[in-house]
């Protein structure tokens, strides 16, 4: 495969600039996370998690992306009219894509349930999330098979059949993820409850872009210009997916915090306690009180 | 293109020094931010993020110099008279740049918005700040596309064409924050209203080189000298916009903490609201208040 100086570039600086936002976003769900309640902070560790253990796929994504081309033709400075053959050495690792994603989506359902819990968890919450884990995990192995049978190796009727068991499991978690929140929105504050709305609509948008790239092949779409669009597409849904939904979680978090009375730390908790058993010491007794 | 010995030094060192800069402001911007009140704290954890994600960025802008040039002539221990020429392999990747500033640039508006709000945040300084993250992207991308378009390519016309679309939208920023800043100056207590005006020269200055630099190409400035010129004043002016104006902005954060009672926290805010109502209780009652 042949790509353009642009179209190489386009793909390398996209990853480079994801490898920045996951980070940076883990960096500050952790540095941010004083302002969540107890109750909700695990879901920024999670959230933290997450972007953390993308941005380690796509530093590899990258690196395997810079080895797997290499420049030719009419190389010079800032050069527009060289282009970048595959190197004889290197093939382009797609299956970081799905380590990737059988780490991170099972721990984005975590999360979402983290932070739209009822006040007092029910069991069927939690039967609901390991159901989903589960159904994760046969999305992305099914899904995983699929993607080894190309075009190019004429196994387009295996990739239907095994994206077809995949999709199966992708429309359950979608569906019961979706009324899963909306029934959430119900007892969430205000604020938290359209921010779970924004959530809904972002899982759709996002998750909705991975099956149809899938479907690429069937629709003849190969070489180079459909390459880029498909590499470039999960990078961008990537940086949704995760950091972009990560801050959300983080809002409705905040949300949630500031409408039960804000953080209580422990020594505010305790200076709390302290004035309010001062208070009836000095009603009761009618003396002055200690501090 | 070839650079003499300490043309090439010049830029390479200036890039190392800048990668140090970055990283050690963000985790000073990260230490500190105990010493800042709760409700400009956000405004650190931005700070850390721009220095963060732009300290990623020279490693690799580093490492891409790093690859671009080779050693040629008569090299030696500390050879003076040795030359860089132009690898056959690698092009520097001018991306970065773009990449870094379609990351940093937004958030250092939301970072200075965060840091000069009225106590009573209001509905158009949000929507100042939403119009200029807005306008950000649009001079960064428009910018890019003019900056792909060099005098060896004969595409100064182009470059012209870009570069002013890229310049209405740079004129309405700096405008806008200028006179934003300018009104805050009004509510803010002494030092942070000064430090504040500092802000405002400090965008001015830095913000200012960038499209200076990007006219050298129209007063035919090509070449070795004009390239180096180019790299190190991007570079310091990355210094002085991220890191430096970092500082000032902790700072302003400072300031505002000190003038208004100190670190206090949500909690312990609310239950020093609590106690002191305690503390009239007891005084109704002719005893001693708490504390």
């Amino acid at each position: 495969m042949e790509l353009s100086f642009l179209q190489y570039n386009i793909v390398y600086n996209l990853f480079s600039l994801t490898i920045a936002v996951m980070f940076a976003s883990g960096v500050y769900f952790l540095a941010t996370s004083g302002r969540i309640a107890e109750r909700y902070r695990p879901a920024m560790y999670v959230s933290a998690l997450i972007v953390f253990v993308a941005g380690y796929h796509y530093l590899r994504i990258f690196q395997s992306w810079d080895a797997a081309f290499e420049l030719s033709g009419a190389a010079g400075e800032m050069s527009r009219s060289a282009n970048y053959t595959a190197a004889a050495d290197h093939v382009f690792n797609e299956a970081y894509r799905y380590a990737d994603w059988m780490l991170t989506v099972p721990l984005l359902i975590v999360e979402l349930y983290i932070v739209t819990k009822a006040r007092d968890a029910s069991k069927s919450a939690r039967s609901s999330m390991t159901a989903l884990i589960l159904a994760t995990i046969g999305m992305l192995a099914t899904g995983y098979i699929g993607e080894t049978y190309t075009a190019d190796t004429g196994g387009l009727t295996m990739r239907f059949v095994w994206g077809t068991i995949s999709s199966v499991f992708f429309a359950y978690i979608v569906f019961r993820l979706y009324s899963d929140v909306s029934s959430a929105q119900d007892y969430l504050p205000g604020k938290a409850s359209l921010l779970a709305g924004n959530t809904k609509l972002l899982l759709l948008f996002t998750w909705g872009f991975y099956p149809i790239v899938y479907c690429f092949p069937f629709l003849g779409l190969t070489g180079a210009t459909s390459f880029v669009a498909v590499q470039s597409g999960y990078t961008i849904a990537d940086i949704a997916a995760k950091a972009g939904y990560g801050l959300l979680i983080h809002h409705i978090a905040r949300e949630r915090t500031i409408h039960e009375g804000g953080v209580v730390s422990d020594a505010a908790a305790a200076a709390e306690g302290r004035s309010r058993s001062t208070g009836t010491a000095t009603a009761d007794g009618g003396t002055s009180p200690a501090t």
